[in-house]
């Protein structure tokens, strides 16, 4: 009981900010630390996994996700397919337009705008973008079984080639930073190939267990994992079940050594979203001493807080990160 | 402003208390009316569609489940896929323990023991269950890409032939309910397969957008819709889509009809598990004059008292309620 | 690891749908766990103090209160001065509405109706509950500077010469189970008061610092107390800092042994209302040993089913319980 | 539709990223606004009444706190009693201490140390300060029935002559910003004030009575109100209810035309604290039109950035604020 609390003190750049509230206490001090242990990740060069769940990307954590990948603050995203193809839809020059959280529904519906709290999206443009996707899917190899990171490798590549400022997909395809989906049929790229499949007859099959493959495969190759969860759902379970399967190449992870969460959910009600890391210690999903926080926040305001202070922090001082250790081809299972 | 609220009295049958808790307000009024819904749904017969998610067999609703099953109370199941894996564990014989919520996790991981909020689950017996999915999954079809729905049909009509008693998957084959499972690969299905493609060199292959096509395909040919979400995740927004699909099968839907949601989720975080059935009809996934509520509560309580008021209030008078008016095979894509 | 988690079943008794809660996890284990408690804080005697806050009357629960006074299920209640003046607002024959949380607020001011989440109530009939509140301090003595306690017992036992169907306030002054209100000033009794003040130069002075004394009299006279708390707010703390204070009359008070909160709040934002009973006891206002349980759910679900239980349960079985041991007058503090 | 979700880039200053944050949604965007309603605010002059709850001292809220009382970025404060004592604590320079949410509570009980979530507080220096509230009851006029205005003033006055760095106290009773405390008995004034009425036999009658109409005379003497809530709780209540009480003066109140506030609490459960300002509209509470925003998020992130902001926003441009335009002594109530 020796270090008191230091009463935050109002001004300083945002780094200095988080830094001062990590000598308060409660949300306030989980935030700084969760900028600290980001820090200390990049400065160890550890394998970063990021889960991104939430409709991040119509509130407008896009360019956000795209610093991320650029700088490689992350190695490795697993999202769910909303945030993959409201990407897609900004990337294709068709915004998401802010609304309220109080408007009329069914006055909305009638003139088709799809309302997410206080975002709107028109109707008519969510139909160009599936009927893109559905369009794409025909330009793939009918006969091969794709991973999602493989969909969205290709997918990601297209768009980078047509131009125009990055999205996440168009990044992380020329930063070579995997993207997994691991319930891509949850979303409009599901229901745009469900389009393909009945009214084509041509739709894409994903092998969903060679992405588990190759996730552990990242970890294997990897000396050290972290995580960073924005939100729970299954891009949370996914990474965190990755440090269950050493076994797959017959190695023993030990789970991952950082671990971060940005949530609004809590844990007494029992679901992987909100579970603290403790619970994930008796998995062994995260190691007994990790470096561990929650931080029970809504991800608009501790994420571009976070990667500020972060950028601030280690912007002038890191060295550029290496290059992940991992490759990643068809050949993969059997490395 | 003519219907005063009626304080509860004490006591009364499990129905009668919930159907007094719909004169006051708040979730008690909310509890009721969901219980009101779901037995309208009942005597409409209105093709019902529950989304499974959280940790709930682990949480004892595995007989719940199997009720609403056997009963038909509901008619197709969208759930995560550890509910499935949990529930096949306990058809195995293996069960899940009480625990507490503050257990040393870091002696838990020496003794090789899970938790999951105040349940604990033997490492070794999960394991056992995980070898299970992968000895069963060399029984399958190398060359079929499988719908969930198929895999969790062949699955559940081994268990029922071993009999004993039944658990979800093996009610769920014999009833003929539908089950699927958005996010298979996010569960020790997907783990178990992994370990099936890299050490066995076979696994199985689903073909997820099929998964999509076939749940349109359900309330394509339903009179009418409803939905049940116990939490939110993968399961809520899989169901919620298929109302936008009718197109598929070139029809309209008009969006689901009744909408009952247990959440411990709320509106402001912007995410879907969250989201208000307003919200849901700016996107016409449930119809402006939808009969609609969101329990919000643990469901835990939630869905034993809703479950037993239902029964109780429907138990002798309804008349057996019409089998499904869908069929599903492999050849429903060229129906 | 022995225990194993016990699917719950369909149907039952409330008392007996709740006992199989306790077989299961999360919420609902707490929820049985609670009835367990409190039954057991029946058996032994303890004297039980209950903090009531939320606007539990306007959402139905007067008639759950009446009974656990009138069946001493409770021995002594603090309160927030609006579920009070709600009950003294019903006493007096005016109701609550049911309406929608979806109301437009604008034209409930015009048509000056308030709205309490999904309740209304009529602005004129307040204001003439309000005003009996003017009328009766009249009647009290200018110069006594009152405890709650006396303010409530007198306007409750006027209010049970009138006759009618007994509420908290009459049933209480009947049973002589004394109530508290820790911030009377911040609801309709304070602003009555007010007008009392300001327009007839003669109002309530309170000795709000006697209330203590006179608490921590009770729990010192108690051979053994046991706390509820229905949400948070000042009734949660002003009750358990009671235990802080043996001292006043050169006791040691070793905490409180039993202790149930309903709550709907969280621990993680670091306030008294959604703290843990583990945080209490490192105050020692729970003794290291207390039976404790917060159940996290909605208190107009959990209160009308946990009595129900309680009472089904210790309906027949319990002999009447012992009138308190404590005696309140105005010389208490000098006792 | 026309406006365009902004997606918000990393980098800038405090204010640049707030107001960054303000173009994308959820409660990023309503953070952006509570800095937008506050600046407004000091550019009108309108008279602020902010309302403290939670353990926001032992947070680190200290120094924040005293800025907006220096820099007049508030004019009227109603606090919990706790966070009262807490200030008062270490003014007399006894700290807090940074702790762990997971301690042993057992053992810190046995080391007599309070656990505040992850603050820890020493039980003895408490104690001290307890005696420090006992003593100082014993200089003022037993006969005298105060308002906590009053008692908060005196206390602040005799801090303020001692030196040191300001606390709350200190710097509201030297720049004559009223402090009100509506439940002042619930909190270690509460306990060392009964400490002086049974040990002393002197101790401190309040008149809560008084502070209402105090409020009330304050809001009348206003040309405009507006008001901001950290928490909930008996603060928020009782300056919402101000607005519905100009008849004491003889005016009509329009009610509260700006209104922020911070808390973690949602409307669903149906209480004051979570509740949403419609919902305050319906009681004309605030006016029809007033500006108004809910930001959900823990104080301890959303107070120290959004006073950042306001303090670099406003910080150059604006000119000093007009001294207050009330006046509070004991004749009030005959003005």
């Amino acid at each position: 009981m020796k270090k008191p609390v230091v009463p935050v003190t109002v001004g300083g750049t945002v780094s200095q900010l988080v830094r001062k509230m990590g000598g308060t206490a409660f949300q306030g001090r989980n935030l700084a630390r969760g900028v600290d242990i980001w820090s200390s990740m990049l400065e160890a060069d550890v394998t970063i996994f990021m889960g991104l769940a939430g409709a991040m990307i119509p509130a407008g954590m896009r360019q956000v996700m795209v610093y991320l990948i650029e700088k490689r603050l992350i190695d490795c995203l697993v999202s769910t397919g909303a945030n993959l193809f409201h990407d897609l839809h900004e990337t294709l020059g068709r915004p998401h337009y802010q609304g309220s959280a109080d408007a009329d529904d069914r006055q909305l519906a009638k003139s088709k705008t799809y309302r997410i709290y206080d975002v709107l999206a028109s109707e008519e443009e969510f139909d160009s973008t599936e009927q893109f996707v559905t369009d794409f899917s025909q330009r793939l190899d009918p006969d091969h079984a794709y991973t999602t990171r493989e969909f969205f490798f290709l997918l990601g590549s297209e768009l980078a080639r047509e131009g125009g400022e990055d999205g996440i997909l168009s990044a992380a395809a020329r930063a070579n930073v995997p993207i997994y989906c691991p319930a891509i049929g949850d979303s409009v790229y599901g229901t745009g190939l469900a389009t393909a499949l009945v009214k084509r007859g041509r739709h894409v099959v994903f092998d969903v267990i060679a992405d588990i493959v190759e996730m552990v495969h990242i970890a294997c190759a990897a000396g050290s994992t972290g995580v960073i969860y924005i939100g729970g759902g299954t891009p949370k379970n996914f990474i965190q079940q990755v440090a269950l399967c050493g076994h797959l190449f017959d190695k023993v992870l030990k789970g991952h050594e950082y671990a971060i969460q940005v949530t609004t959910d809590s844990p007494q009600w029992g679901g992987l979203s909100g579970c603290t890391f403790d619970e994930a210690r008796s998995w062994r999903k995260v190691t007994p001493d990790a470096a561990t926080v929650t931080v029970h926040c809504d991800a608009t305001i501790a994420l571009p807080l976070m990667v500020s202070a972060v950028a601030e922090r280690v912007g002038k001082t890191l060295p550029e990160r290496k290059k992940p250790s991992f490759r990643l081809d068809r050949d993969l299972t059997v490395l």
